[in-house]
């Protein structure tokens, strides 16, 4: 959480020129996202976050990630747009890195969401689902159940350093999700990290939706399933509240009707979502260093809600 | 440069509210400020920063620091004011530390500074040295003459580990100090640490200046020289830029007299400027943890600043 890329005021001012709106009169870093710098930029028309994308890896699918912003925006769904250069351009390079400017969009996020605030964050996530349907470009999600089970297998031994016999419970896991899986559910691209950071709010409706840099395709339904994963617990995982949890899923439904299907593989879908960040964690566990910029998450906090959803 | 204290949403606005200054609607973490946390906060009514100082040996000085602010402002210096609650209070307490809300001044600081904004940044000061005339409390200058012969002590041989010789350049330079410092000098209140980080600019004028947390009496044109010294040179003190120091000191007598005195002492006032930047810098370079979110700065880029002045 860092600014990597300083951008002095002289190429600030070059750089948000070129985008016709209006003159520069201030430019912060701001302490958010984990891989990219975000700079809260002020001009004579408005207010903007500019992204720095950090790494290469992700350069390929940003034209995908940026087209999903400008549809789903126009839509009416809370989601800034991406803000096109005079010649139109929106995904841009500044000494060798790619960047974009993006619409801020006012609002926080919560620390402690109310069932009110998860009604909303639930209609909002059956909004873009309706939006997204008509949404033609694609990617696969890299953090599905095949991206499990090879992350699983990298962390190998190293699982039961976090835990004992832990290795064994994720490889318990897997095979419950290999045969369990429901496959035959609706697919769609799905925003894939709806955590309560990528959620902005004002006065319990939902201002903003941020950081579609997950976003893939998968099964549409796991998409409420990772968001109720990660609105509905303690954030050690250890206490779960039916009553934000409901209404997460009241909301979505209300706005984009979730079937007797999904609602069956609901369970099956959300020890999935668990495993993701499960797994995810306990890979960043041993591989960042003590000394990064980035604090490490306690993968246990997932496998908690794990046990909530395998024991209904 | 890090948010090293989270506020979350709900905590954010409550201690707005308790400033009358209207409803939070975003407030971001901000990557400025070594030694404090900062958020830029956004309300219906206005836009502030929100600064959580972390450490507490400062705190019996904060209320001198934001008290100049303040008296700054009031005289119509480029300073932010600071922002009182219903009951007046400017310095504040939440979870045992101290914050304050500062007012959101626009502006830029540049990378690159040519004449014309010198000469806007030596007016700057010469504002502020012309408004802080009356400003009747006050504190001592850390970082004076006895601050850096005691540093210079610490540092010890860790000197010769950054450069071969320092240590005795160093003692040298101490004694040039003790034999020539302009004791008889006018002394007043001065900011300490006007580097371009530190001034916000629009359109050539300083829009802002911030950041007077090392802000103590000490000998008057002391200040101009520390300014001079940060503004002058290349990043790396290998090249000083004539017009850039010319138009910074004829910025500064135009709007407050600089008398032949501290013309005559300025070259000793900057070598003194150039020792106290050296040393804090040695200082932190043997004593940041190498895991430490701060970078650490170039000691010797003040080394060759030094000769600069010495060579005069």
């Amino acid at each position: 959480v860092a600014v990597y890329t300083h951008i002095g005021a002289e190429d600030m001012a070059a750089i948000v020129a070129e985008f016709g709106v209006g003159t520069l009169t201030s430019a912060k870093g701001i302490a958010e996202g984990v891989q990219n710098s975000n700079y809260l930029v002020k001009t004579t028309q408005g207010q903007y976050i500019l992204t720095v994308y950090e790494q290469r890896e992700v350069a390929a699918d940003l034209p995908f990630f940026l087209a999903l912003l400008d549809h789903l925006a126009d839509k009416g769904c809370p989601v800034p747009h991406t803000i096109h250069d005079r010649k139109g351009v929106a995904l841009k390079e500044w000494h060798g890195k790619s960047f974009a400017l993006i619409e801020f969009l006012p609002g926080l996020s919560v620390d402690r969401p109310t069932p009110a605030v998860a009604r909303a964050v639930g209609s909002a996530l059956g909004q873009m689902h309706a939006a997204i349907a008509d949404f033609r470009p694609t990617r696969p999600n890299d953090f599905g159940p095949k991206g499990w089970f090879h992350l699983a297998e990298k962390c190998g031994d190293d699982l039961n350093k976090i835990a004992p016999g832990l290795k064994e419970r994720v490889a318990d896991e897997c095979a419950f999700i290999k045969a369990y899986w429901p496959n035959d559910l609706p697919r769609a691209i799905v925003h894939g990290d709806l955590f309560p950071d990528n959620v902005l709010l004002l006065d319990n409706e939902v201002s903003g939706v941020i950081d579609f840099y997950f976003a893939g395709e998968e099964i549409r339904a796991w998409d409420l399933a990772v968001t109720h994963a990660a609105w509905s617990f303690s954030v050690d995982g250890k206490s779960y509240d039916a009553d934000v949890g409901t209404a997460l899923i009241e909301g979505y439904d209300a706005r984009f009707h979730l079937s007797n299907a999904e609602r069956a593989a609901f369970p099956v879908l959300a020890r999935g979502a668990c495993l993701r960040f499960l797994l995810t964690r306990a890979w960043d566990w041993h591989n960042t260093p003590t000394d990064a910029l980035v604090t490490r998450k306690d993968p246990l906090a997932f496998l908690r809600r794990l046990d909530h959803y395998a024991s209904l």
